[in-house]
């Protein structure tokens, strides 16, 4: 592929693309041995460099490693096992609480109490988890996102002691590989990408591109687990339900709002 | 660093973390040659392996090349220059639509009308929109986040027509670099950093970690140019002012309501 002619930069960066991109799957399974302290404060510095909102750097991540934080973290996270198997436990936050204390400091009045303030933050602080998941991956190392964050993010405040101005929005369990999962599928390109403008999805063109997906044994054996008709249904009545992400929609609002972001 | 010593995982993905990570810069002026059209598709894909909540994939990525497009969508990025001149603009929302008409024709009932929906969709789209971007810089490539895309996201709806259920959360340029700025500073390390519990930041403390920030040539022209006393008045009453958050606030959330993410 052409790269940049510009001098420089194509010295300092030329690089090609890490495999790991291809070839990676979520690890559930961890070795019982520890991540390497400097290793993993690479990784963390890998993730500061990440693009941030005007240089704010609005988030903060909190690192667990400690076995007993684990434990009591783990019932928030629905004590899915890697919670307390894996060395490492990364909880990405939304977090204006630092840049505000600056501000009042310096004689400025800041004004990030509101909605806009927090998708900022979280977008900064989901922006430097992924880089720290991608540089963890190109080392060897395996992760798992816990979608758990945000159904009790009221509980993870609370045992992390995150002050008014944090929120969590992503937590990453890290370890090194016991298992190497088959890899999941994933739905053909064409189906995520558009060009220029959306294209709406008519019936056939969703039979086409849910295809591959509904033809796999594993979607069908999880179909039959769970005596259901369809693999959507497993989604629908199961997995993510309607119930539930009402439910958990009051709740993280209700976090927004206590942690100061919706004063307005 | 120690390795995965489990066989297949370590030969399959034997890697070590790329240099781009530390090195990075945004990348605001561009060469004016397009991106092949097979190393597009390759960072895309790339995006498409990142973690996604329950596999479910609940986001769209919208290619921008087109010179009539890129110069609609100019506007509601407040005419930077670089969505005109970049050869891809790359739109990454949350999306809905398309699980929900899969479930719709799959006799499943989606309960993704919410508030937690839309936060899992917009987590979806920001992880993959960071690992494209990843992939980009080991490319040589370079990007720069747009946060208008949070400010004007009924604008961009319009022009890229997205249906109900869809919303934009991140709109990235990538190009071919035409300049290497200086590296912008960072916090140390210990300032986004947490171990164990939050600590949270006493004055001293703050002032320790803002201080080689205060003390750049670059940030004190920066002062100085916007007729400011203090680094962080440029900040609440130039770049991210309060009055301005809160009306983007109204407008984000007016935004997320009207695309059917708030029905209660």
């Amino acid at each position: 592929p052409p790269r940049s002619t510009l001098f420089p930069y194509t010295t300092l960066f030329r690089s090609s693309m890490s495999t790991t991109y291809f070839t990676r799957r979520t690890i559930r399974k961890y070795e019982p041995r520890d991540i390497d302290e400097g290793l993993l404060e690479r990784l963390l510095k890998a993730g500061t460099r990440t693009s941030t909102t005007g240089n704010m750097q609005v988030y903060s991540i909190i690192v667990t490693r400690d076995a007993g934080m684990k434990k009591r973290l783990a019932p928030a996270h629905f004590n899915q096992p890697m919670v307390t198997e894996a060395p490492v436990l990364l909880t990405f936050c939304a977090d204006f609480n630092r840049f505000s204390k600056w501000c009042r400091l310096r004689e400025a009045e800041p004004g990030y109490d509101n909605f806009l303030s927090f998708m900022t933050a979280a977008i900064d602080a989901l922006l430097a988890a992924q880089t720290v998941c991608n540089a963890a991956e190109e080392e060897g190392l395996g992760i798992c996102y816990l979608g758990t964050v945000t159904y009790n993010a009221d509980r993870i405040i609370e045992i992390l002691q995150l002050p008014q101005r944090v929120v969590p929005v992503a937590a990453v369990t890290v370890g090194w590989p016991a298992q190497v999962p088959e890899q999941p599928d994933r739905l053909p390109l064409d189906a995520v990408v558009h060009y220029e403008t959306y294209r709406d999805y008519a019936a056939d063109l969703i039979d086409d591109l849910y295809r591959a997906k509904e033809a796999r044994e594993d979607n069908r054996q999880f179909i039959a687990e769970n005596g259901k008709k369809t693999l959507a249904q497993v989604f629908t009545d199961v997995r993510y339900k309607k119930t539930d992400n009402e439910y958990f929609s009051g709740k993280f609002l209700d976090v927004i709002r206590k942690q100061g972001f919706l004063s307005r």
